[in-house]
């Protein structure tokens, strides 16, 4: 859906260009974290999550299945499920 | 799955801490997409959804409706798909 919506604006700004503006977003929802508006700190991961699979568009890059080949149901450090990585 | 993989860990560092190393691995995706190692890239993409759901387990978020209830299939701003924004 976001390569459908915003894939020609995304590949004029380029790479470097949008992750500056995931990394403002994240800053946003940081900003929206401190706060109680649950309903604002929603939007603020949707623009997260907008921005992220705007970068992975731009990259080519499946980000659904990068995050499942990594964390199969274990986690990759100690191989556990649920985590029982003491560090 | 990440809930049942880190909830445990996630509550301990509190929404704070977790925010500030979902800030860490975006830097590490940064620094990621200055390479060609698309490999490398993937994990790195995998780490930001990872933290990125830890935080949304510490804080009551549902990501996926989050998103989908901002970007319902076109631009939020101005209301096409795709997106026609012209700033």
């Amino acid at each position: 859906m976001m390569r459908h919506l915003y894939f020609h604006r995304d590949s004029e700004r380029g790479v470097e260009g949008t992750y500056n503006w995931l990394a403002d977003e994240l800053g946003e929802l940081g900003e929206a974290l401190k706060g109680e508006d649950k309903e604002a700190i929603e939007k603020e991961f949707a623009d997260v999550i907008a921005w992220l699979a705007s970068l992975a568009n731009l990259t080519g890059i499946d980000i659904e299945r990068a995050t499942v080949e990594k964390y199969s149901g274990k986690c990759p450090k100690c191989q556990k499920s649920p985590c029982q990585c003491t560090f």
